[in-house]
C-alpha cells in the first residue's frame, strides 16, 4: 500500500447498537492505531426505567469495545445476573418487560446520578468510558432528550367511534422489547427532535472527518434517528469527507434485529439497493441533472446482492460488493477495510 | 389472666433498627393478634447513596418482621449478593464505604422512584410494606428530610490556626459505617429537625395509644432522634397511655451496636439507670416536688442491673428487672410481656 493509499486519519461513524458496535470492532483493526475514530451514538432508544437513565446503544458500543459485552446476546453485560430485576418483580413494579441486569444497573446508577447532578449526557458518557476505554471517542448524538416513539394500533384492540383501530404512540423500547416489533408500525416519531441540539463535538467530528461511515445499523431507528437531530444532515452534506455506508440488508433480510419492520413503516423496500436509494446520493459521483439531496458517496452491498450495484451506481453512489455477514472478527475487519477503500476511491475520483 | 389484665389493644413503639426490630418480633407474639401495633421509625439515619434513598431503620424493621432480614448481620437481606456494589467500585464511584446489596437495591429503587415522583416517604413505606406484610403499621417519624450528623475532629488531622483540631460534621452513616464510631463524637445534630413535621399518623398513634413502648434502641441516635421531631415529645407527655422503656444497656455495655460512643457524647453514663434518668420521669408515679419533665412511666432493666432499680424508682419511674438479652424469640417475647405488664401496673397505679 502506497502512502497515498494509507488509511484516513479521522474517521467518524454514526452508530446504533449491536450492528454498529460489531462493525466498530473490525474498524478499529482495519483503521489501525494511528486513526482517531469518533462514534456519534444513537440516543433515540434511551429510556427512563425504574428511575434509571438507560442508553442502550451507547452502552452496547461501550461494552462491546471495552470487553464487557455479552457475546451471546450482543447487548448487556457478560456473566450478568438479574437479582435486582427479580426483586423488583416481587414489588410488582412496572414496567416488568425491560430487564436490567445487576452489572448493567451499576452503569445506569452512575449515569443517573451524574445526570441528576447536572452533568450533560456527553460528560457522563466520557466518564463511563474512562473505565471501559473503548478505543473510540463516543459522543451521544445529542445531550437533549429526544426519544423514538412508534405509532401503532392500540395493542388491546381499542377502536375509535367510527370503528377504526385507535392509534397510540408508544416508546420504541416498548414496541421493540415488549411487543417484539410485531404490531405494525405506522410511523416513527422522535419526540423532542425539533429542540434537540447535536451533542458537543458531533458537528465538528463530521465536518472535520477524513471519512464518514454509516455501519450496518438500522437505517430507520438507529441512523435515521441520528439524522433527525437538526444540523447533522447539513454537516454530512457539507463535509469534505466521503460518506460511505454498509448495507444492513443482505438478500432481502436484515443482518440483525427487526429492521424490516422499520423499513416497511417508512415505505422503503427491504433491499440493499432500496436502502441506498433511501439514503440518497450526496454529490461526489452525482450524474449531471440528478438530484443531489442525499447522504451517500459510497455503498457496500453483500456479494449476494451484487445485482443491485448498477442501480445504486446509477444514483451516483459508488457501490461495491463484499461478503457482509459479520460472522467473525476477521470478516468484519475485511468489511471495514472495504468501506475505507471505497472512501479512498471516492476521494481520488472527486 | 383476668379481663382487667388482658393485653392493651393499641401499642405504639418508637423504634430504631436492629434492637427495635428484634424487640418487635417478640412484642407481636406477646401482644397477640388482637393488638394493633404502630411503629414510629427513626429516619435520621437515612441517606442518599448513589442517587438512591436509603432508610436503614425502616428497612430493618420491614425486613425483620417480613421475613427478609439477614439473621446473621441483623440488617440487609438474606441471601444477599453484591454485584452492583462490585461494579460501582469498578467505576471508582464514591462513597465506597456504604455497601448496598443487590436485593436491597431493588427496595431503594422503588423508594427513590416514588419519592422523585412526589410521594411522601410515609406513602412509599406503606407501598413497600404491602409486599413485606410486617404485621405492624410502620410510620416514618417524619416525611421531611432530617438527617443525623456527628461532630468530630477532622479525621485527616486538620487543625485550625490556633492548632486545635478542626471540627467537622459528617453524616451519621459515615461516622457509624465508615469510621465504625471510632472518632470521638462531640455532638449529634439532626440537620433539618426544626422544620421536620411528624409523619402522618405519628401524633395520633402516640396520643391514642393504650401503651407506648421504647424498645432497647439507641437512646441517642435512634429514639433520641425521633424525640427531636417537633411535637413528638409533647405528644408523649400528653398521652394517657403509660410510656415504658426497655434498657438498651446491660451491665454497663450496649445490648448491640455502639450506643456507648453516643451516650458519652451527650454526657450520659453507659448505665441502665443513667439512661432512665436521661429519659426522665413523666408523671404517673412522680413524687411530690420532683420535676416532671421526662418521658418514662416505667423502665425495664436486666436482672444483672437490679441494683439500679431503687434509684430509678426514686425518680418516679416504675422499674423492674428481667433478663434483657434478646438471645432468642422466647426470651424476647418474655421481655415484651414484661414491658406490657409494667404498663398495666402503671395504669392501675395511676
Amino acid at each position: 500500500m502506497s502512502a497515498a493509499e494509507s488509511p484516513p486519519h479521522r474517521i467518524t461513524v454514526l452508530a446504533g447498537g449491536i450492528g454498529g458496535a460489531r462493525f466498530l470492532r473490525g474498524l478499529l483493526i482495519a483503521a489501525g492505531p494511528d486513526s482517531e475514530i469518533t462514534v456519534v451514538g444513537n440516543t433515540g432508544d434511551d429510556i427512563w426505567i425504574h428511575g434509571l437513565r438507560v442508553c442502550p446503544d451507547l452502552d452496547t458500543v461501550m461494552y462491546t469495545l471495552g470487553g464487557g459485552i455479552s457475546e451471546a446476546r450482543g447487548w448487556g453485560r457478560e456473566d450478568e445476573t438479574f437479582t435486582v430485576k427479580d426483586e423488583l418483580a416481587r414489588y410488582d413494579l412496572e414496567p416488568s418487560w425491560f430487564g436490567l441486569g445487576d452489572r448493567d444497573i451499576a452503569t445506569h446508577l452512575v449515569r443517573t446520578q451524574m445526570l441528576n447532578g447536572g452533568y450533560p449526557l456527553s460528560a457522563v458518557t466520557e466518564a463511563l468510558c474512562a473505565r471501559w476505554q473503548p478505543g473510540v471517542r463516543l459522543l451521544p448524538m445529542s445531550d437533549d432528550r429526544a426519544e423514538t416513539h412508534v405509532v401503532i394500533d392500540d395493542p388491546d384492540g381499542a377502536r375509535d367511534t367510527t370503528g377504526d383501530p385507535l392509534r397510540r404512540a408508544i416508546h420504541f423500547q416498548e414496541w421493540w422489547v415488549r411487543y417484539r416489533a410485531e404490531p405494525c408500525a405506522h410511523d416513527f416519531v422522535l419526540v423532542g427532535a425539533p429542540d434537540a441540539r447535536p451533542g458537543p463535538g458531533v458537528i465538528d467530528a463530521i465536518e472535520q472527518a477524513d471519512v464518514v461511515l454509516l455501519p450496518p445499523s438500522n437505517p430507520v431507528v438507529s441512523i435515521g434517528t441520528i439524522l433527525q437531530v437538526p444540523g447533522i444532515v447539513d454537516a454530512l452534506r457539507r463535509t469534505s469527507a466521503p460518506v460511505v455506508g454498509i448495507s444492513p440488508i443482505i438478500g432481502g433480510r436484515p443482518v440483525r434485529g427487526m429492521a424490516d419492520a422499520c423499513l416497511a413503516a417508512i415505505g422503503v423496500a427491504v433491499d440493499a439497493g432500496a436502502v441506498a436509494r433511501h439514503y440518497g446520493a450526496r454529490r461526489a459521483l452525482i450524474p449531471a441533472g440528478a438530484p443531489a439531496d442525499g447522504l451517500l458517496d459510497g455503498w457496500l452491498v453483500d456479494t449476494s446482492d451484487a445485482d443491485a450495484i448498477s442501480a445504486v451506481q446509477a444514483l451516483g453512489i459508488a457501490c461495491h460488493a463484499v461478503p457482509l455477514w459479520m460472522s467473525d472478527l476477521d470478516t468484519t475487519v475485511t468489511i471495514a477495510q472495504a468501506a475505507l477503500d471505497v472512501a479512498d476511491d471516492v476521494r481520488q475520483g472527486s
